[in-house]
């Protein structure tokens, strides 16, 4: 029996999962990220936990294929990460240094993209090999899965599908420092904006109040009938959706799939990007499913595993 | 010595070069394109002079590592065509069919897509694996290579630059059918649907007259300083430079590669491009460089080289 790593690195935390080759998760663990000290104990800690946990379920390490990695950070195609605020790291040669640590093959790449790659194999795009991955969450990520490899880009910063812009004649400045970015329309805090610009002009009816309101109230009264819920779940689902109808014109997809905090709305989500993207979609690219994400919180250990074992 | 063969089929003329392995061209001719009868006659013409020239130049045939191709369709990743109006093809395995008429490995690839990976390996994106290629014609073709390989799609229409929407509110429709795709602005026919519009409503002295205008007249009006064609341009470099910054964030690409015939108007061009996408373009994305293309139509057959050369 062969088995691999996979590992999801963040700010708070390193969830690890031990798989066998077919994708099989055995077993799955968590360690606190220590990012004191510009994060110099980060990978030790990594290689520790990964070393214990090949000792405590007694394989052999020529069973090992190896580790894979996603961290929170552009990496590039060599497995270099140049600078993360979440973990204090400067430069880091993440992929050479965990490698020398452990003795195995590892391979390294961004979070998002690398969760993408999991939700490919094993979630809401399983079967596929082009794939697009939206991460609707305090801002917007994604990943773009091309003939089953991840679009890493010149310097491990492809796939920034929530800072394509998607309204020129925006006012507010998105975090990135541009104007009109997707994420400033749909992610959650994008739908919050949204949503009370909307009710500051709104004499309708509606049980959407402004304080305190949050994505999920939105999708909660649009699937109570709200006709003002349901027109920002319009406007929310034209901006995604013709932005992917865009995104399928460059990269002609299979499938796209919808994750992040957000899309726990469920189906209706995707009812409204469906129906704006089909608006707009380019003639070649009509037959793309649309698909929600299947693996939650388990994506990036997934997405980690199958990078280690490629094709 | 090893050798390969590029061919570039287009609906008029089949262009087809045979290479040394380091890429260096040997020999370079052309043959009819015999579009009867549903095109049938297309590949054994194409085997047939390719087994001539391997007799004519005294190559041994285990010297030929195999034979790349650029299709005017979209190609699916196992070289099968769906159809091509140019060619008079239905549905047809046309990788699997010129493997078993010359008994060479064969790849296949749209001619764009193909053009760009020849732009890539020894034109204005050589040294590079992470590539746009915009092809500025009298429409806007385009190819994209991600870590050194064509981003093909589930149908082969991946890269299709020129109909990703920039202006949601056009009224007039593209070829495709849709509205506001880049053809329609940055192409030859599109500049020169930009000059008339703004020459319909212009009241200053300008060399530019509506009639029979060309893209060409634009930019050579734009190198003697007038300003109603500097505005033409700026306008044209706006949708085409906003793009980019778009396509940027999704591929993260080290050089963009402009070709086609407007792309002979020179340095000129670029610069009109590059102001709009530094308006624009993401933190990440700064370094991208700006580059003509350099083979001109020898683009295709150059792709089609390394098609099959592969990394």
């Amino acid at each position: 029996m062969k088995y691999c790593f996979g590992v999801d690195l963040g700010g708070t935390t390193v969830k690890l999962g031990l798989f066998e080759e077919s994708g099989k998760l055995v077993d799955k663990w968590e360690i606190i990220t220590n990012t004191r000290n510009e994060g110099e104990a980060i990978l030790p800690d990594i290689a520790k936990t990964i070393t214990e946990k090949i000792a405590e379920v007694k394989i052999q390490e020529t069973e090992v294929i190896g580790v894979g990695m996603g961290v929170p950070a552009p990496v590039t195609a060599e497995g270099t990460v140049n600078g993360s605020a979440n973990l204090g790291w400067k430069y880091k040669e993440v992929r050479k240094e965990l490698k020398e640590l452990l003795g195995f093959d590892v391979m390294v790449g961004n979070d998002a993209n690398v969760a993408a790659l999991g939700e490919m194999w094993k979630g809401g795009g399983a079967g596929e090999k082009n794939m697009i991955m939206v991460t609707l969450g305090t801002g917007v990520g994604g990943g773009i899965i091309s003939d089953g490899h991840i679009v890493i880009g010149n310097n491990g910063a492809g796939g920034e599908i929530g800072h394509i812009c998607v309204n020129y004649d925006e006012t507010q400045v998105c975090g990135c420092g541009n104007r009109g970015c997707l994420e400033q329309y749909a992610s959650a805090t994008g739908i919050v904006r949204l949503a009370k610009k909307k009710l500051t002009a709104e004499t309708r009816a509606t049980e959407l109040v402004q304080e305190n309101i949050t994505a999920k109230d939105v999708f909660d009264c649009v699937k109570k009938g709200d006709i003002v819920a349901i027109e920002i779940a319009q406007e929310f689902g034209h901006y995604l959706g013709y932005a992917l109808a865009n995104i399928c014109t460059l990269m002609d997809p299979a499938v796209i799939v919808i994750g992040g905090g957000v899309s726990k709305a469920g189906e209706v989500l995707l009812e409204f990007i469906e129906k704006a993207f089909h608006e707009r979609v380019f003639f070649a690219n009509k037959s793309v499913k649309f698909s929600l994400a299947k693996l939650g919180n388990d994506a990036g250990i997934y997405g980690a595993a199958k990078l280690i074992l490629r094709d």
